[in-house]
């Protein structure tokens, strides 16, 4: 009743192959994405289970009322948030690890092993030892959360796996930008520091952290009783793509003793490309990096990864085994290095790829991203109605539409908000929104092996368009115009 | 040198399906799994990406160094841990998302319908109300970790998100059993609580939390000025399947104002099957529940499923969108209920095989384990050779080899724990040891759709014959024999 008999498997297999073969040929044409219709949203919530269904009716029913209806990220003309099509032999990773479906908490079987060989990978690129901790993780949120509880355990006075925060005296302090991810925050939080205790240091005019403001933050906070641990910098806002000034960082991080933790959740791949290489400076000297192959290594996500340089910190923050009853002779479980005790394999479809393209071949594909974003850059600078708001070494655009050049910031705002959810409904690209020094702008960002030079002419098209019926719909705006 | 053609991609596709359709029929007669040889290990362990291949050999280096060296739950003889085989529907699912590659942070697409589809089934199971709040997560540690984060929200003194742990001035306590699974534990640390604070109260002979024990702990924390805020229940503890007496805890914790979590992450869905259903009286009372679809409800992992009944007190604890700028006509997004902001489309897999099996046939399937279970008990109580030291409601059985009855306690652990590595290298069948009451016990858990009566006769089989081997390589204890 649940067991397919393996003529079933590989009959249902070809048709849900298939149907993506299928979905991906008439993806160029199709829409970004579409609403997904009210009834269908209804039939879709309503507890499956009641009744029971044939299998290839139920593969039928997904590539009626699931494939057409996506997030929109397979897509060309998508640079919304961040969030890469998926590379098709990763595709057929996740096919192959389900099948196996080992939990890769450790032990002697081939899982483990490619987790490790594609951790060594991602170390070398980062100038870390091979023999430093790493674990992949559901993305981003839980590959800064891992290093951020390392560092704690690391930091405290008293210890914290026993006594938690009840044998802390004097609050601890971290430090990230206002361009910092959201998810510091929720670490902050969810580790017991308190969001109180997260200073979010003022950037440069170009997004960076200002040295300046965070050495008078720890100064002020170290003279106010406080005790500062940690810098969280970030390398490659999601605003903006900016990377923080890391080789100062550390310096800070060094003469203050605190923690150097570098979020790469979206850009630590970045460092891949040539071009952007050298902003990468001195984050080999980092404590703790969070990266995320599901972001610009564009494999399907859940991939993300902790990087800690001390292993043994990592293991004696997280293993529940005693030391005396470890083998040394045996690799270490990866459970003793994170949260997660059953772990799916996440690694074939990034080792998968990972040999498809090769290292090399990841510094053109990134390189090409970055590219992209200067060519559009270009062509919102050559036009009269765009302005370029920001724009990082990475492939984040930020910009506005601004058909007159009398129009008041306040318009300006109200206007590139209003004009959003029209590029979205419209099918032909999908952007979202962002705000930098409080004004509202269009972001766009290139994460995508599949965007060429004719779909962001399509995204421009598309948002002057938006733009101009906006007005339309706006008397007051008419009259102006 | 990323992206397929879509004709690329059907014949990869049409080669992994046959792959896995090969190794499903020829698996019934496999070793359940094999040890990695050396030179593969280090081969695999090796960084890929400094070369490159071609997509059709790395599908083929797949078959050849991976699928022969799994964990070992997809055959029938595999009884450790609490990992099912993978329902192969659940396996085409995992292909289809991972195809769609939607982020389920929220957002109006398919994927995050589905999910909530899927939710509303769990929901009602446990006699939840269906706005309760609910999440899939990675598995049983963060379906525990989540609420117990709600919990510690709920139940601070202070402003828990803002001024962490700074704004706490007594220890809150949290009480599991000794039986209770060590994540209680991890997430206790993680959230700074603090190990010290976590009791671990006695069980009864059936292996339940002692409520005498229970209440006495409480008591004397209370006397002490600690503040309890906390009961972590097991429904199905992972050593034997003892379910604690929740409609008595459920009163405690509600005498005492304190939080009543259940960890029915291996389980919790046993409520499905009609011998087990009186033993989870009182869960629908718990303010969370912890459960793992990727275990009894077996699809691949990763899949489990944090509950919260106050779905308002889960958004509080997470989410980062302030009320004032929350769409009430929209649904929120499941990123304000959890840890993680992009997620991936576990969901699918799980739709799948909830309507290919329906409600009655998961009942049939999780009863048809317990039934086996308990054939394995009288198999065992038959046995002159065999003793058995445990059997839950269940299905897990704990038992020993004693083939003689004059061994002493201190020689029956030693011998039950010297021939496991040879049942498991056998290939005959694969279990693990555990301990209870201090003794040494071979543990088997049942949570595979494969098995049957003829495969717990081989276990029981290789483990005579392991034990043999093992006083045979034993001169003392062959002499004694």
């Amino acid at each position: 009743m649940i067991d397919l008999t393996p003529d079933e498997f590989r009959r249902l297999g070809y048709l849900a192959v298939d149907l993506i073969a299928e979905r991906m040929a008439a993806q160029p044409d199709l829409p970004v994405r579409q609403p997904v219709p009210a009834d269908l949203r209804d039939r879709l919530m309503s507890p499956p289970g009641a009744t029971t269904a044939d299998p290839e009716a139920l593969i039928r029913r997904v590539a009626e009322e699931v494939l057409p209806y996506p997030m929109g990220n397979g897509s060309p003309r998508f640079m919304a948030w961040v969030n890469s099509p998926p590379a098709p032999l990763g595709i057929l990773g996740d096919l192959l690890a389900s099948a196996v479906n080992p939990s890769v908490a450790g032990g002697d079987h081939a899982a483990t092993y490619v987790e490790h060989g594609v951790l060594h990978w991602i170390k070398s690129i980062f100038g870390y030892p091979a023999d430093a901790g790493a674990i992949l993780t559901s993305g981003g949120s839980v590959a800064n959360l891992i290093p951020l509880a390392v560092m704690r355990h690391c930091k405290a006075a008293d210890d914290m796996r026993k006594r938690g925060f009840n044998g802390e005296d004097f609050p601890m302090v971290i430090y990230t930008s206002t361009q910092g991810h959201s998810c510091i925050q929720k670490a902050a939080e969810l580790l017991g520091f308190g969001s109180a205790y997260l200073r979010k240091i003022p950037v440069d005019s170009d997004q960076r952290m200002s040295l300046d403001a965070l050495r008078d933050a720890v100064e002020d906070d170290r003279a106010a009783g406080l005790r500062p641990v940690c810098v969280a910098a970030s390398a490659g806002t999601v605003n903006t793509g900016a990377v923080d000034p890391l080789h100062a960082i550390a310096d800070l991080c060094a003469a203050y003793d605190m923690w150097f933790h570098v979020d790469g959740a979206y850009g630590g791949f970045g460092i891949l490309a040539p071009s952007a290489r050298a902003h990468y400076a001195g984050i080999e000297r980092a404590d703790s990096i969070a990266v995320d192959p599901h972001k610009w290594l564009y494999v399907p996500v859940e991939c993300g990864c902790a990087l800690v340089r001390d292993a043994a910190a990592m293991r004696e923050t997280f293993s529940l085994i005693p030391p005396y009853l470890r083998d040394d002779r045996a690799l270490p479980w990866f459970s003793e290095f994170g949260i997660q005790q059953t772990r799916g394999f996440k690694a074939l479809k990034l080792w998968l790829t990972l040999q498809q393209v090769g290292t090399d071949g990841y510094s053109r594909l990134i390189e090409n991203d970055i590219a992209l974003a200067g060519l559009l850059q270009d062509k919102i600078l050559a036009s009269d109605d765009l302005e370029l708001a920001a724009a990082g070494p990475l492939s984040v655009t930020c910009f506005r539409y601004r058909p007159n050049s009398e129009m008041e910031d306040g318009e300006i705002d109200a206007l590139n908000r209003a004009l959003l959810p029209r590029v979205q409904e419209s099918g032909e690209a999908f952007v979202t929104g962002t705000e930098l020094d409080g004004r509202a702008v269009i972001r766009a960002c290139i994460v995508n092996f599949r965007t060429q030079e004719a779909h962001l002419d399509r995204l421009l098209a598309a948002v002057r368009r938006a733009g101009e019926e906006t007005l339309r719909a706006d008397g007051n705006s008419r009259n102006r115009l």
